[in-house]
């Protein structure tokens, strides 16, 4: 066995091709595999190429329509709604980013929820997208369920990621993408393959009892990253993404990964702010006095501040993709609808 | 010695008093009275009545302005600043909570910047504000450094609060307030005044390595709650609260108990929704159901739940003062300008 490289942009015609040929327009195709791409570039496998396989049965059984177009509404001044019309989350994030970068110069803050909404890869993806365009974003979504409420033992919310995105002057954003459980459940799908435990605080059993067995966190929840503390924030993005958007909670919405069944139909809530006047035109100086306080002590780095060298890796000397991902993708390819 | 009992009412009556001898306004005095008594009643004695002495002693100084009057400045069609003059900060919230209240109805979404602030108390106290007003609020603080970046040694951020509140239908809002450290400074001070040492996770000592010294940790800095993860969120309410509104950073703010020296000059940052329009008006009854799905879990609770029994008792029976505070109070009422 010996691993593929593919060009970034031949990884994205490839995803772009599998998912055309999987019931997925070509518009709607090429913004998912943009942002595969983009995630696997930046080394978050789990958002990136591995996703390929349930996006396209997904599109194929029609449980995500690959047809759907996303529309938009305003329903206030500085406020919109975004109908992701159980497609996938891309298109719509595309739309509510153009309308929140029109919107939001006006209006000082923006803000879109989006509905009928799926998986939307690293959150981080489309706040930056935001930074790119001088604007500050806040990016909340909930997702399947996986997390107790704080005391209880039945999973009622998602991991429910934040992703925080501030523009810089002639620098790249400062991203900061996170989500809300301790680790990613697939670190205890890991341990449990290879027969190992895990540590304690990261899962608890289906008793709601804290464990290192691995294959009782499986049939267990996930514990959120800074304990009950850490709780509160999930309930928070819960409601900021899915009682807002008047979306699927995690405890009614299906998997992100199989292929039958209806859509998830989570929410995403972005919230755009126009950094110029609410800072009175000091907010390009201020933050960089900031972060150079905090690079100036040794063994600090900003968030996402290996993302730069990662792209230039990737434009450079292409993608790695090991060779079974890569069949598989290959014979996604040559599936006809 | 034995406690003395005050009611809700002279508590602020008291309080006010004592601010108005030491060169505060009636009306400002009468905003921190209510804000304190408030923080008091809720258990949260860190922002309560043992505030009054180094308040009033920094309006005494001139440190503190509580003759200011804050301004208010719209600067986009939703976005407003709020210039807290070097006053106290709970006028400026007072005002910025008043003009949301009008402003976000229309817009969907409303942001307001307070700059040249103090500390604001419990942060939950304003955005449980505008909850009672039918709107969400995110609200964001920094305070004076306590917190190095991730990785580093000298303390750059304060212990950095976030708010949330929901309204709900003729129920209270749901409200979280959680500071970004691990536990309060305060309880690292009480074990170090005790001889205690302190769990290994809270403090970090001078050089940056981890501590269960607690007089190590005092001249050390605090650990962020949710660890690597914490300190991102850190990091975003640093820029939320300060780049954004052009206030000090924690690192170049003056303490809020010392009596001495320039103004904190710190900064706040309050979001505010309007839920019905963003849900298609299925918010109210959206949250229901997902609370509901939390309660019905043996060992819940949702957060700020016990607040109404803590109010109802101080209606009914009032506010337990022990004898020390209460002379140290009767003191600073007898002082004249």
């Amino acid at each position: 066995m010996s691993n593929k490289v593919l060009s970034i942009e031949n990884a994205i015609d490839l995803v772009t091709g599998i998912l055309e040929n999987h019931k997925t327009s070509t518009v709607n195709a090429r913004l998912v595999a943009r942002a595969l791409v983009a995630a696997e570039v930046e080394g978050q496998k789990g958002h990136g190429l591995s996703r390929v396989a349930s996006y396209s049965a997904q599109s194929k059984s029609g449980k995500v329509d690959g047809f759907a177009k996303p529309e938009v509404t305003e329903v206030a001044d500085a406020a919109i709604r975004v109908d992701a019309r159980h497609g996938f989350a891309f298109p719509a994030f595309d739309l509510a980013t153009a309308e929140l970068t029109k919107l939001t110069p006006k209006t000082g803050i923006g803000v879109a929820a989006i509905h009928n909404s799926h998986h939307c890869g690293t959150l981080g993806y489309h706040a930056e997208k935001l930074a790119r365009q001088g604007l500050m974003a806040l990016v909340f979504s909930n997702s399947p369920k996986a997390m107790a409420p704080w005391g209880g033992k039945s999973a009622v919310f998602g991991t429910n990621p934040i992703a925080f995105a501030a523009p810089r002057k002639a620098k790249n954003p400062l991203v900061i993408d996170l989500s809300l459980s301790k680790v990613a459940r697939g670190k205890v799908k890991v341990a449990y393959e290879k027969g190992e435990s895990i540590p304690e605080g990261w899962a608890l059993d289906a008793e709601g009892r804290a464990t290192t067995d691995a294959g009782a966190a499986m049939d267990g929840t996930m514990l959120p990253m800074g304990d009950a503390k850490g709780a509160t924030l999930v309930l928070m993005v819960e409601i900021l993404s899915a009682a807002l958007t008047s979306s699927h909670f995690g405890f009614e919405a299906s998997s992100f990964f199989a292929a039958e069944g209806p859509a998830p139909d989570i929410g995403q809530l972005i919230i755009a702010i126009a950094p110029g006047p609410l800072s009175a035109n000091a907010y390009f100086e201020r933050i960089e006095t900031l972060l150079s306080a905090v690079l100036e002590q040794d063994g600090t780095r900003l968030p996402g501040s290996k993302k730069k060298e990662m792209w230039d890796s990737a434009h450079h000397s292409g993608i790695e993709v090991d060779e079974k991902m890569y069949e598989s993708l290959m014979t996604l390819k040559r599936q006809v609808q």
